[in-house]
């Protein structure tokens, strides 16, 4: 009886979510049926049952997530560019030197094609020059002011919106089986940080991202301010996601989601580990529902990580075929 | 009945450690009753007490420590630059130019006030030069076997003995009160997480400090390492202590603890936030049973934060009188 309400408790206050019950409900309710759910399902209880020989402790359960095109959309652009560029748009009248300077005379001139074109590093540029001189906590609300107004062109919706319920249903899987769930973007870190709590259930200690430098300053006797200044500082894209979750983890992960070949190398460095590994990508393929692009897109381009992913055999999401929903708000 | 046993069930797994219990059983007994032990068990009821008016959410509760001088002792120099000199007089044959090299001229000579006056800027660089070109797994590895044999030179001990009980009862408690403790230190990053979590029970990725640049190189098909190269990327002291902590934790502390100069911008940053904080500075008072230093000491300078920390009404240890062991093997 002792016995049996000590369980009871437990039940209560969610522990045994912990505990590997796996085949009584379905943690993925928006996967359909195929090799990547199955994947998941067979490599999660494998690693998290004690006594099992592929067994993983807690502390060690670490699960990195890339977060443009893995876990929200990110066309027409990078939800980060269309941000960096309503700000300069929104500062051109203060700027008029922007009106001959690249990149913000693409912006200005709304051209598009040449803002997908310049990578990441340079959405990183636009976003690190138009943002100098403000305070983290200024930039902080500025993302959240623009979150609270903007729409996506096609979808006219708030971006954050446009999340993948697949995703969050694996990463809910995940925590629950105890595992520490870490975004690895390429996006800058204090873009993501003021709603990833919120949106996906991740603390801001557990987003890695690019990043400008900040300097230590004092606005007034005993008030001071970290501001950004205009120097990129770090990023966290290709080669340089292996070195941020050295850098900010220290620890190597075990499951690794991405969705381009700027996650290749974390993929690898994933891959690169002793016991079992899980590797994934995203390969949007739902132009009806989403989008589809792969090797030829500048955004999000799909092409060397790909390659590797079959050669290697890890697992690749068929968009259109292994999602039943793309988006929380398509379910019933 | 049902209840009686729930709750004994949660006892069970520790779950009521998080409620506040606070005077049945005393949490801090290594420390002496006095105005800093006062302090601590005055803000943390405060601040984890469900309708105070202090009260901060779990997902807040960010402490922040400093470890030379903080957490362990740091003389007769900070513990990571008598490694690093360990690693010089290793390498000296075969690395003759060190003779006529500062800073390696000073280790070989054992010229201690020099390398004791260098810095913690200094100290890193001898870090960085002496371990470029190690993986970050064959530094690792490094730490590890130098703990396993050096021994202090005045405790004959391994390092990792000379750490401070009342600190780790502090960090227990914080920790039952679901505060998450972090490590924001000068030193390197790589040279404390292999044993943060042993020791103080601390994971890699809630450890901050100082790094190099590592490099993603691939040294065999599908076979990647982080090299680490000789460049400093990042000193995690003074000001670099409130980037760091925004830089990798995103979030600002309501709790720090620092001993030294270095520690002034980290406390600044935790006091100039909205709520109830707690600053703490450790003042090494016990030249018998530790050692004893202050405005004067090259090694963990303690006087300008000393200044503002009475200005401001910050609590100071003084370690004579506020502890009643200094080490865990003190204890009986």
């Amino acid at each position: 009886m002792q016995r049996r309400s000590f369980i009871a408790g437990l039940a209560a206050i969610g522990w045994l979510r912990a505990t590997p019950a796996f085949a009584q409900t379905d943690p993925l309710p928006s996967w359909n049926e195929g090799p990547v759910k199955r994947a998941i399902l067979d490599f999660v209880p494998r690693v998290v049952t004690t006594g099992s020989r592929d067994f993983v402790p807690v502390a060690e359960r670490i699960a990195c997530f890339d977060n443009d095109g893995t876990l929200w959309t990110e066309q027409p652009n990078y939800f980060q560019v269309i941000f960096a560029m309503d700000r300069v748009k929104a500062l051109a009248a203060r700027h008029p030197e922007w009106k001959a300077l690249e990149p913000f005379k693409w912006v200005i001139e709304d051209n598009r094609d040449a803002l997908a074109a310049m990578g990441e590093k340079g959405m990183l540029e636009v976003m690190v020059a138009t943002h100098s001189g403000l305070t983290t906590e200024e930039f902080r609300q500025a993302v959240l002011d623009w979150l609270a107004t903007a729409r996506h062109p096609r979808f006219k919706r708030p971006y954050t919106d446009l999340i993948y319920q697949p995703m969050l249903e694996l990463m809910a899987f995940l925590r629950s089986n105890q595992f520490k769930t870490f975004i690895v973007s390429g996006g800058g870190i204090e873009f993501m940080r003021p709603w990833t709590e919120r949106t996906y259930g991740i603390p801001p200690e557990q987003v890695v991202g690019s990043s400008g430098v900040t300097r230590y300053v004092l606005q007034a006797p005993d008030r001071p301010v970290l501001r950004k200044e205009s120097k990129v500082e770090f990023i966290d894209d290709g080669p340089g996601k292996a070195e941020g979750i050295n850098r900010f983890i220290g620890r190597r992960p075990i499951f690794a989601f991405g969705n381009s070949d700027g996650d290749q190398q974390m993929l690898e460095w994933t891959a690169a580990g002793t016991g079992a590994r899980f590797m994934g990508l995203v390969h949007h393929t739902d132009a009806v529902r989403e989008y589809a692009y792969d090797r030829n897109s500048p955004i999000g381009r799909l092409d060397k990580a790909w390659d590797e992913a079959v050669r290697r055999g890890w697992s690749v999401i068929d968009m259109k075929n292994d999602w039943k929903v793309i988006y929380p708000f398509e379910v019933k």
